[in-house]
């Protein structure tokens, strides 16, 4: 599989749903496999939360491969052999695209505080850039969880033409105040730490102790990301120390995961980026700047496949099927599928063999 | 209704579950009513983790009542016109019994971290002292929600021959790994505070800025209490200020929610209570000190009505099922009530019109 990464620099403005210009921005994005001459073999695979534009293959000297890598490759569900595959890092991350810590043109300074709220429309507007800026005006498919997800719905209802299929996995059509107050305690965490200084960190500050705040905030994202009956399996009641039960911070299993991930996770994301990436996800509504959620759905001309899973306590599936019976209603190109699965909201990052064959099949048909 | 507040002071030791003895140790405490001669017109009700002695009635020049205000009174479910009602606050707790900010006998210096672990057994141990003082030898019933729940299961196991019927409600037999994640926000966004200072914090600390990583923990609580469904209709995707959807700190309904309950809790709480309660609750097993679920359970001899609210996602409807099917097989006397209610796991608390009078037959039909 041939992999390249690039950053694009864009000089002209990107208008921003309120109201505000990001000028000048940047993209980093990957791609995979090769595009063909007709350049209609195009996936754009869309990020979540905490993802990036590293969605396969394995970087030199590096441990991890990219957070889909057992989905897009050689022979894979994604075949690269067969499709050139985009995934870009969204702006307002903090792994090469515009966010907050980029420099606030004309000053050297970052934005910090001063970056502007980016919602999923804009994020979708910004890769849509890409896409031109590659000269690719249809795709085959865009597919996407959580986050990603909801780029994918809004990529269909915003650019009617663009792709042939989307594939939204375990996401919605509007973020409910369950998932909103999960990310609250993010977002007090992150405010109330001292040490992020209203923004006003150096770069390297979290490098070595990580931002607490951050770390605090992934522990509620952890547990929304997986689900009662996942945990019972992962983590029972077991002990790490056998003698720390009468000692008031001795830590079950459960605890030391939420520690380990969450401490790794706070050296190496940006603070800031959190709470403007959370903001999108909160004010994510599929029926904004529409008259209805019915009149946004409707201009879909994609064929939608929506994949749930069973067991997410962070997107419910019954969100996912009010979708669908919309599309239904309105004679839509559809298909529904939920997968059997106790694993939570992380199954679509981890459960990968339980659908892959569902997207393989989504793509052969319809090529 | 007559209530009455009380304090004593008990210097026996009182054996923990650790090994450790606490001498002396109070315990503070509520009575609702009046004892019979026979003294067998008793009721116990054991608080959750927020909670205290203080269940029902109005303190002069308070503006809430008791969080049990709706169920016990004159004429009400829990009659106090008919029997002597009594609520401690548990050991661990900082409304007036014994916690980690009481005095380290023979020193005058709180405890702080060098409280002793106590557990759901310790705190029904306490209880059981303070009823012995009280010259109390048979209840009634023993009722209690969440973590009281726990204490009532916890007194059916441990002294079979005390209460003749229990009432456990919104609550199980051993935490699940899920409520000790949410647990886990509030440890360490407490001990991740600078001003917790590793406990060595002053009495007045927290008084006016409330403890930040008790009010963050509080807010992962906040949504265990609820529900996905209750968050819907409680707060839609309502915002406080319909200009503040591109502030990046613009609040949504249920972002005030968690800011005004959990701010107000931090001012009031003492956060080593709070570490020293949830460690309670992360090690509450029923069977533990015994050689299986089943074994604890077959020792009990009162009648066990288990409450269960379908809506509740810290505490499944699940969990009670299995201990009314083990109680079932083990042909013990109990009934089994699953409350329709979307509400969540407050609805224990909450909504009482829903409940009160299944309490008030059982309670009757058995007197």
């Amino acid at each position: 599989m041939k992999i390249e990464t690039h950053t694009v620099h864009f000089t002209s403005p990107l208008y921003l749903e309120s109201g505000r210009i990001l000028e000048p921005y940047e993209i980093r994005y990957e791609t995979y496999g090769k595009i063909n001459e007709a350049k209609d073999n195009v996936i754009l695979v869309c990020h979540a939360l905490s993802g990036s534009h590293h969605a396969s293959g394995l970087y030199e000297g590096d441990r991890k491969a990219g957070w889909w890598n057992n989905l897009i490759g050689d022979g894979k569900a994604i075949d690269t052999n067969r499709y050139f595959v985009i995934c870009s890092n969204v702006i307002g991350s903090c792994f090469g695209s515009t966010g907050p810590m980029s420099e606030m043109y004309p000053s050297l300074q970052p934005y910090r505080l001063k970056f502007p709220v980016v919602t999923i429309k804009d994020m979708v507007r910004a890769q849509r850039q890409l896409l031109s800026y590659m000269g690719i005006h249809q795709l085959k498919a865009i597919i996407g969880g959580s986050m990603g997800g909801m780029q994918a719905l809004q990529f269909a209802v915003d650019y009617p033409n663009l792709a042939e299929q989307i594939i939204p996995m375990a996401t919605t059509y509007a973020t409910r105040p369950w998932v909103i107050a999960f990310n609250k305690v993010a977002i007090e965490a992150i405010r109330r730490d001292p040490r992020f200084n209203n923004g006003n960190y150096s770069r390297d500050e979290f490098r070595e102790d990580g931002c607490d705040g951050l770390a605090i905030g992934r522990i509620a994202g952890h547990i929304s990301y997986l689900s009662p009956e996942s945990m019972d399996r992962k983590f029972g009641r077991n002990y790490v120390a056998t003698d720390g039960l009468f000692e008031l911070f001795g830590r079950y299993e459960v605890e030391r995961y939420m520690e380990y991930n969450t401490n790794n996770f706070s050296r190496s994301f940006d603070p800031l980026s959190y709470l403007y990436i959370v903001k999108a996800i909160n004010t994510f509504n599929l029926s904004r700047g529409y008259d209805s959620l019915y009149e946004a759905v409707s201009r879909i001309k994609a064929k939608v496949h929506l994949i749930s899973f069973a067991g997410d306590y962070l997107f419910f599936p019954e969100e996912m099927k009010h979708l669908a019976n919309m599309l239904k209603r309105n004679n839509q190109k559809y298909s529904y599928h939920e997968i059997e699965s106790d694993y939570g909201h992380d199954a679509f990052l981890v459960e990968i063999d339980k659908f892959d064959a569902i997207i393989k099949e989504i793509l052969e048909v319809e090529s």
